[in-house]
């Protein structure tokens, strides 16, 4: 079969290996698409060349059909198409508070553990979800990062007729908003991307500059001066984090999505004078990744808008440098059978 | 009768005036006792003196006995045991989503309007809260701080069992360590000063120095690996906001209390990592006063210990020259009929 390899040094190989059967307690997945993830970019840069045990297969984006079952395990059969919540929890210790998906011993498979940028993955049967017959291959390679989205918003508590402001219009912005907006909420996204703001728009979303309008006077307008009651940081920088505790309304929930690998300045007065809360979020638990199924089954977002390329396994190198020459793509799906 | 005024310039006078009449809808309150506040000394220092209506009357942890009440004024009667909740909330707005007691056009009685230090004093009858005729009214002058103390640990949402880290054992962290060792939580206090340290173990508590103890190890030691579920940051300093991310366990609540006038440095990797909260308190609302005078007219935690002096209004500038140079002290007390 054919499996690529991340080599270190911004390098992917393609190989050829022999096909490898399922362990006890695992099941072979015969993989359709794979998403390139923010994750996989950074591994690309050699950001996490500590913690991924180079060569290695990586990618967790993924979906698939079950080509064959390892012995002890039930309830799935050949022929099954399923998706992988990545996460091998299973050295979670009391002292995790049953937070099974942030444990401190959680290994992270396609970053700890070999993934799935390859023709056949072998997978603990426990991170299995099923799809749905009907369901489009190609969408459900989107569920895991729509998971994240809906961790994100669950855990805002956001309710219906709230305003949630999006800093950030990448991937994840826009499916946050997608998952907001489903939930009933008036959804204002902020990018200084062009081409993301156009982007946005097309998806039917309210989406402006912050460089082009005062951002806290566009949503008061758009709120009677409420402002946000939710804030979504998924930007990662700087002005992002000045502007979402300045968009807050009073008792406005901040969810930080973004991950800031170094200390950064936050203007605590804000959380005391409004009474601010910040909601860290990190990945999903089995209830998310629930919603995300129901979801790309009902298929009603504009979930296809959100692939903008698809690459067969052999152009893997390329596909990483693409990313880096063009920023305004989207999700690039990698088909693991062409 | 005797009133203080801060005249601005580390400057107070105490002077003679008349007794005014309290006006419609308002009650006139003979003060007993004024607990001098850290706001209090902010003002003395010059810090808020774009605030303060200055020359001005200040001080707002009070309690007293009502004198008069003024037209339209209906369920209080002369001789009554009060406190005054000093946050005039009459220009609330519906953009402040029903949260009056941080709405944006809130005034502070005692800081935007004169305040308690002085023999009467008149105040809207809305701010008022009865207490029981057995009340002690050197303790109740302690109700609006331990307000803000059970505020704090009503949003923290601690529940019996938990464990609270308390980070600065001041008259605030001490009060706080109070309410939340009364709702259940294992209770550990962190301070710097030795004076401190010895004054909260003397109170009953777990109290060490992050100079001579590695906290996050100590708390560890002490939760069988689960850390902090709840941390109060009442220190305001760096250090405190460094410790706070790493003391609290997986998806630890922290509670601001402290006021950070400029933006600081915090460690969002961790919210990220943990899913940690971040929750903004300020002052108190109609039930964190309620709690407040239960805990009083019960007298079941070391409240009198609390109270270091007990100082005639004649003697005011002195009594916050001798806050500056011994910050040992916890709360002192102005006796208004001395």
């Amino acid at each position: 079969m054919k499996a690529t390899v991340y080599e270190g040094n911004k390098t992917f190989k393609v190989i050829d290996k022999e096909i490898e059967q399922p362990k006890t307690g695992e099941v072979q997945i015969k993989v359709a698409y794979v998403g390139v993830c923010g994750t996989d970019v950074h591994i690309y840069h050699g950001m996490m060349d500590k913690r991924v045990n180079i060569p290695e297969t990586i990618g967790h984006e993924m979906s698939g059909v079950i080509e064959a079952v390892g012995e002890g395990v039930s309830g799935f059969s050949v022929g099954e198409k399923v998706v992988v919540r990545p996460l091998d929890d299973r050295k979670v210790k009391a002292s995790d508070k049953g937070f099974n998906h942030i444990c401190e011993e959680l290994k992270f498979i396609g970053i700890d553990s070999p993934g799935a940028m390859q023709q056949y993955w072998n997978v603990p049967a426990f991170t299995l979800h099923k799809l749905k017959e009907n369901t489009d291959l190609k969408l459900a390679a989107l569920i895991e990062p729509l998971s994240v989205a809906a961790h994100d918003v669950r855990l805002s508590g956001l309710v219906k007729g709230e305003t949630a402001v999006v800093l950030g219009g990448g991937p994840i912005g826009l499916l946050v908003a997608m998952v907001a907006k489903e939930a009933g909420a008036q959804v204002i996204i902020s990018e200084v991307n062009p081409k993301r703001i156009e982007k946005a728009k097309s998806l039917g979303f309210d989406a402006v500059s912050p460089i082009d309008v005062d951002l806290v006077d566009y949503v008061s307008g758009k709120t009677e001066g409420r402002k946000a009651d939710v804030v979504f940081e998924v930007a990662g920088v700087q002005p992002a984090l000045d502007v979402m505790c300045e968009v807050a309304g009073i008792r406005g929930r901040i969810v930080m999505v973004a991950i800031h690998g170094v200390k950064k300045e936050v203007d605590l007065f804000k959380f005391f004078w409004k009474e601010l809360k910040l909601i860290g979020a990190r990945v999903y638990e089995k209830e998310d990744y629930e919603k995300a199924i129901t979801l790309i089954t009902a298929n009603e977002l504009p979930f296809e808008d959100m692939i903008t390329d698809v690459q067969p396994l052999s152009n893997i190198q390329q596909v990483f440098e693409n990313i880096d020459n063009n920023p305004d793509g989207l999700k690039v799906l990698m088909d693991c059978q062409a």
